[in-house]
């Protein structure tokens, strides 16, 4: 972009600006990084003004009429690039982020976030003890403000449509409720069928196992699969997120219970995906919007490709099974591979989302998505809410959360943010991440053979030249069509379930 | 304060200019200490522009035209309050450090800071070459460059008061150069009696402690002595420092050596002294210029006190010393109270200053600060530095260090600053230290004997009413006066020091 800068300086001019925005928001991330790991709790009541004025001035700077001015005075010169070159990008995308900013005022944002934060507190204090009634005041506030949200934003074909592009942008409700509604009727018979057979053992996985040789273990496993320790680091906090500052310092956190080995293992590996996509993106594009992951689902979409396609395969632990039981050998000395993989497999009905295996992690999603669009449309009332969540978890995994604990209180979104567009990343993430690795094998047969060797060198150079190196240059829909000349379908995912399930269970 | 806000808005507007001037701070602060903690190697390019943004808003706010206009306003409504009220005091010390901030040109600023980073860079290429050459010609332009910063502010007596004014404001250099003056004619025959004597035996210091047996210890000593976790934590460094981020999240970093039990153990209780002056502001002042140490001088004045008076007294030992045997017998466990006593507290003539023991240490102090005049005046140039160094401590300590790296190239206040104002704090900090504790001692003598129980209750009381519990709101010169009903003396130094060391040594 040097001789473009030369030629152009009012893209230089929007550079500097948004580099400085840049600046204030990977600031307002390590106070959130640093709040989450190591932060003495004394901190707590200047941290939250710390970050209310950063993410005040970021918001100030970049809703400024002078940014607009230049994102408009920049047009022509946008329109006379190649729509996927660096400058027109980044001019095409501060100005759709850009326009998202200016449509929702500053005195609502204000309110909003008060009342998000009011939200959050009173829903940490009621899921403990099980009361859905102190929370529902401040569920049907949620309600109306986030329907107040979308209606900044004009021409949208359903409500929902503008809460769902602030993560995945361009996403449509009305495709979303017909791609999951196809996705739910190919999965329900499948856990169904699976869970009428004889539960899979997995007590291994729930002996003693101490903290700091699961760290230790799952440090070597991020590291062999590619994460770049001297451009990142792992820390422990209450809530696993990956977290950057620059494309030179990309994070990731964990947690470790020592009577439950899936907890450090895989969320490392969940959240190593999410660092990868961080780690791999163009260093040119540093310091600029294009410098992230394109969406919610994308983002997803490497998470979970890492975690679940690789990091609970066969394959996988072939090479790295050996490894786990010399770090193990009283726990795992007599388990045999086998068992350990059906163990780390294994599917069943229950009301909790987290702990969802991955046959019925998305029905878990789907639930949240048809009531957060059922709820803006009006069909249903907050107050009813608790009854609707059941008994949906009736209909779809077969179980009634005992209690609202562990029924709709159970995930924070919802009390700490909008109600619309919270869900709909998590079930987009597992579709694309079926359909960009059956990309890559057909590309790369050869991928399959270096898992089992304990390398993913190719998987991890294919998803970094098709996908990380583009930063957010392109929407979902774009680099789904880029990467696999096709649009979005569920059978990829259903094709891995059948064969990896199949396998594993009679179906 | 609340009833003064309602009848002053233009005091409300202030404070909360300032205190989102005080939020960009402490983010910047965060910045900082993540990268002298955690941040992996690759971050550092980009942490660079990070906090040179924070720096530069944060400037960029401070001294906005209406917040001289505010200042202005306000001068009334100060002066109708008393002098010490909280109010008036953030008038006064706001209206203070604007009036030092509006002085700077921001492209002189802008450009110093540059040439700053290019030569801590060059310095830390040249210091382990020992190749002052190499680092010439930035210090030259330094030397200008401290000059012209100077001479921004007029109505000096001397060229480098302006520059002491940033740490040790009120301090006048003719009034330093004839106290240290004093200081040197005392201690130089100390020291050379000292030295004459036998030589005390530390190596009992210098066994293999491990590092997490050391950090252990020095977590409860630290504790013990009043340092609050809730609000603070203790990390590794490799150049200890204390930072905070607000009154509530004060934090402290140490540096461990396997082989020199001395490091960990008085840079921890150093660093807390710091650390308990700001835990102990007035949380009323907090988020305002108010609440931070009064100078350079006064802040170290608490580390000393703590480290040295507190941590190196018999007293202390007397209590811990039986738990640090506890931690490491086979180190200790047949070394004596008073063998070990004299070990921490060996005087001897040494080239570097973050060695030097509590004798000899303001002798390199005042050879830095009599060099920086010297230079300021132009009586010195830059080419004959290393020579006028080596001179000095021939004469002051009776040693020549065997080369730059271990002369004039050991510290990097003149390689990441500028050069004047950039040492005296030390010896203040020392001075004070002595002054403070003997009118402790002169109201409270039960001190003494509850700190041989290992309780410094009565002192820390004593230290938060007196000094910490007002933050900024009275200069080093006025909190002398009120804490000791005298003038700075170096009598209360030069009598601690003869009657400890009195009986350490002959004297």
């Amino acid at each position: 972009m040097q001789t473009i800068e030369k030629t152009e300086p009012k893209l230089l001019d929007l550079k500097t600006r948004l580099a400085e925005i840049n600046d204030i928001e990977a600031a307002a991330s390590l106070l959130y990084w640093d709040q989450a790991t190591y932060m003495p709790p004394g901190g707590a009541a200047a941290r939250g003004r710390q970050l209310a004025t950063l993410q005040q001035i970021s918001h100030t700077k970049f809703t400024e009429a002078a940014m607009g001015q230049l994102l408009e005075d920049l047009r022509p010169y946008e329109t006379s690039l190649p729509y996927d070159s660096d400058a027109a990008s980044l001019i095409r995308i501060a100005r759709q982020k850009y326009e998202q900013a200016v449509r929702v005022p500053a005195s609502f944002m204000a309110k909003f976030s008060r009342h998000r934060t009011e939200t959050y507190g009173a829903w940490a204090r009621a899921r403990p003890e099980n009361n859905f009634a102190a929370v529902r005041p401040y569920l049907e506030e949620t309600l109306d403000l986030s329907r107040e949200l979308a209606n900044f934003f004009l021409d949208y074909q359903h409500i929902a449509d503008p809460l769902i592009d602030f993560a995945d942008y361009g996403m449509k409700a009305s495709f979303l409720r017909s791609l999951f509604a196809e996705l739910r009727e190919q999965l329900v018979p499948i856990v169904e069928a699976i869970t009428s057979q004889t539960p899979t053992n997995d007590s291994y996985l729930h002996q003693v196992y101490p903290a700091s040789e699961q760290l230790e273990f799952t440090l070597k496993i991020i590291e062999q699969l590619g994460y770049d320790f001297q451009r990142g680091r792992q820390d422990q906090t209450h809530h696993p997120f990956m977290i950057n500052f620059s494309t030179g310092d990309v994070r990731i956190t964990t947690r470790v219970y020592e009577n439950d080995l899936s907890q450090a293992l895989f969320s490392s590996i969940h959240e190593m995906g999410h660092a990868l996509y961080e780690q791999g993106i163009d260093p040119e594009l540093e310091g600029t919007p294009l410098a992230c992951g394109t969406s919610a689902g994308v983002h997803e979409s490497q998470s979970r490709l890492w975690e679940n396609i690789v990091g609970r395969s066969r394959g996988f632990w072939q090479f790295f099974y050996p490894q786990l039981q010399s770090f193990f050998p009283a726990q795992l000395g007599n388990v045999s591979l086998d068992t350990f993989y059906r163990a780390i497999n294994k599917v069943q009905r229950s009301p909790i989302r987290t702990d969802a295996d991955e046959v019925t992690y998305n029905l878990h999603v789907m639930i949240r998505f048809d009531l957060e669009l059922d709820m803006l449309e009006g069909k249903l009332e907050i107050r009813d809410l608790p009854e609707a969540w059941n008994e949906r978890y009736r209909s779809d995994l077969g179980i009634v959360p005992k209690n609202d604990t562990e029924g709709v209180l159970q995930d924070v979104h919802w009390y700490t943010s909008q109600i619309g567009g919270m869900f709909q990343g998590y079930t987009l993430g597992n579709l694309m991440s079926a359909q960009f690795f059956e990309a890559a094998l057909t590309e790369h047969s050869e991928i399959l053979t270096e898992i089992e060797q304990g390398q993913c060198i190719t998987l991890h150079k294919w998803l970094k030249e098709k996908i990380y190196h583009h930063g957010c240059k392109y929407t979902a829909t774009e680099l789904i069509r880029g990467v696999t000349g096709d649009v979005l379908r569920i059978d990829p995912f259903i094709r891995y379930i059948r064969q990896k399930y199949g396998q594993l269970y009679t179906l």
